[in-house]
């Protein structure tokens, strides 16, 4: 049976005796719920360091109101069966009171990077993301963090944090995993009806046909977002929730593909009551 | 000559070495300027761990708009002979280019406890000095951060900082150091007038005016802030800008004096354009 820990203070412990030993320690923060995504993401972990800590955490403070946080799915027991297959060494759950017990103050915020996008959907969630982040991080006392390119927001927002607040970590992006029609994997695709399931690649289309505008000459941001949506809504019952083309790492909105620039192509859309996203980043010749 | 670290790279390079030794590390976090009340912390580091780092960063951050940031004493080459010659291992002293470089998005907010008394007069003053602090706690690494109780609020946020982050680090206050009439030792009493330093040490007598009544057996805190106030202005020119009794844990303000309770009792005035704080704790009996 997969060692699972869910006390924060036998951790520590955990971790400074892994630090005596000079080991090097790799973190792979998750929600649980494990897909391929994930168990990648504990693979190139292992490569990396001596211990892969795997964190399963559904925190409540980056779900805002409505936003599925009672539903969100839970399955321990897999899920540590699965991180160790995948060559975890280690399964971190702690509690939601332990993470935030009474009296519990204290907010981490990567502004501007968090209001948009995403944030603008989802008012408060990086706050509790960055939050929880800083929290695991020194808790697992990483020297590599591994992340999914899937979040490409999450991506750039904690890229920032360990910049700005000196975490001495490796941050490692993985690659979006995908299903072999591209939908990107995503613990919420499973509340997909079958209907759904089927439209749901055009997510992934739409952001190949945005590539593809790119290479062929298009250099207008509003002419490639509008094909996007078109493409989308033509193909797919789904609501738009944006699409958008920013750079790779100021998220600042692009109104020209500009040579030589890194974009990064997101978009997120509704099937439903289920809420999916996507992206790629698209370097311009 | 004292070993000085301005480089943030190079102090992080320091430290894993030390940890690689298995060394333990003390910080005292300062903003230079240092007197015997820093001195004194730096001692106790000494006791506690292997290797002390003292820090000296003048923290814009943690200044509002014509609190004196440009005007703060600077004496680096001092600062550096004096935590030396009290057992500093390391003198670590960023510039502020380095600590905020451009695009810099970052900051860590403990809430409520950093809005009321010192926040209140001082807004941002301590978002400013939580992510300062826990930048330089990950650039150093500690097992012990050593604070003086002079900043009382600054501890109780620290504390919580801490605690609700994660931090594995021991936390130790020490208590605030005295001239021998009783005024608290700070980098800003140079810029007392001799008049003014001559009338500086009713705010500790005001303060010990109110362990007497209680200790007497008065409960009521709003008589006991009065009196407070009409000793500080019977006997100085100092305009007050609050005088607190709170929960020395939560800084709840308090009505009555029970019985029990450790009670915070704290206060700030100006002299002319200097600000002065101190502060006592007592536990009622």
């Amino acid at each position: 049976m997969p060692q699972v820990i869910t006390d924060i203070a036998a951790m520590q412990k955990t971790v400074v005796g892994l630090r005596r030993k000079g080991k090097r320690i790799a973190v792979v923060p998750t929600m649980g719920a494990l897909h391929e995504g994930h168990l990648t993401l504990i693979r190139e972990g292992k490569k990396l360091a001596d211990a892969v800590i795997t964190t399963v955490f559904v925190n409540p403070k980056q779900f805002g109101e409505g936003e599925g946080f009672e539903r969100y799915p839970r399955a321990l027991e897999d899920d540590a069966r699965l991180a160790t297959a995948a060559g975890s060494d280690y399964v971190f759950a702690p509690g939601a009171g332990m993470m935030y017990p009474d009296g519990f103050a204290t907010v981490v915020d990567v502004e501007r990077l968090s209001s948009i996008l995403e944030g603008q959907s989802r008012p408060g969630h990086f706050r509790g993301v960055a939050t929880v982040v800083t929290k695991l991080f020194n808790i697992t006392t990483p020297d590599v963090a591994l992340f999914g390119q899937k979040d490409a927001q999450q991506v750039v927002v904690i890229r920032r944090l360990i910049r700005d607040l000196n975490f001495n970590i490796e941050f490692v992006v993985v690659p979006t995993v995908r299903e072999p029609d591209g939908l990107a994997l995503s613990s919420r695709n499973r509340y997909l009806s079958a209907e759904q399931r089927a439209q749901a690649p055009v997510l992934y289309q739409a952001l190949l046909l945005a590539e593809q505008l790119i290479r062929g000459g298009e250099r207008s941001c509003k002419q490639i977002v509008g094909a996007m949506k078109a493409m989308i809504r033509s193909r797919s019952s789904a609501i738009i929730d944006y699409v958008s083309i920013g750079d790779a790492d100021t998220l600042d909105e692009q109104y020209e593909c500009l040579p030589g620039r890194s974009l990064l192509i997101s978009l997120a859309a509704r099937f439903g009551t289920t809420r999916l996203i996507d992206n790629i980043i698209v370097t311009v010749r």
